[in-house]
């Protein structure tokens, strides 16, 4: 396998984990010095206990499974070293608050150490609208292909 | 120098040229396939017409310079790819809107072409309140050191 055709199935396999809200194949995939910046509050989260904690107030979050559709994805590596970043568009139904997709920004950065990759830093955001400081959410019309 | 010194000065460069508004050094930073993530919407901007008048547009945001703190740095480099994540401080004198700090992560991801660092991907944000749906900015006390 190629590194990018390793790093495509490493996402991929993340990705179901995420959907089957399943916490231990998740966490499999963090480095023990995670960083993340997540959409929420606080700034960061370091180390797999409060990503961990994080993670699974995020499945919490929703009454069923989570729905992530990936687009727009680019993958880079050479060496030991590899980056993605790609758009989400999260439309699983949630317990409370926005009742629609969401469209999410998402930056991974992986190492492999031992033939391993593992996520060492992981950034996630969705952009706001300047003039109101809110979360901004595409009308139809601007939304990616 | 090794990669990682090249890259520290790259992105110390970088910071001189946002802090002093100089919009064609500050260019001189990006690949032509850049994808930009940005605090402000819309979801992504692609190549460097569309990241150059965002960042005039940033630029004219403040009354004068622009004051950037770099907090918490990392930076992972091998063969021609590298990555870093960092707090950024932000303090310059805004015309309108919040006029305090604001504390925001980035994630900066690079590749080197015939000997020159460029990048194609950076994605700035602010995390959010999960019950107000605005902007978090951080208490005192919550304020990473």
């Amino acid at each position: 396998m190629t590194n990018e055709s390793e790093v495509t199935a490493f996402l991929e396999s993340r990705a179901e984990a995420q959907q089957a809200k399943d916490i231990d194949r998740l966490m499999s995939c963090y480095s023990p010095e995670i960083v993340y910046y997540d959409v929420v509050a606080p700034l960061r989260f370091t180390g797999t206990d409060e990503v961990r904690r994080n993670f699974l107030r995020w499945f919490d979050g929703y009454e069923g499974p989570i729905t992530l559709e990936t687009h727009d994805r680019t993958i880079v590596t050479d060496g030991d070293v590899a980056y993605a970043n790609m758009l989400h568009l999260d439309s699983g139904e949630r317990k409370g608050g926005v009742q629609r997709s969401i469209w999410v920004r998402e930056t991974v950065c992986l190492r492999r150490s031992n033939g391993t990759w593992s996520i060492t830093n992981e950034h996630i955001s969705i952009p706001i609208d300047p003039t109101t400081f809110q979360v901004w959410l595409p009308a139809e019309k601007d939304q990616p292909a």
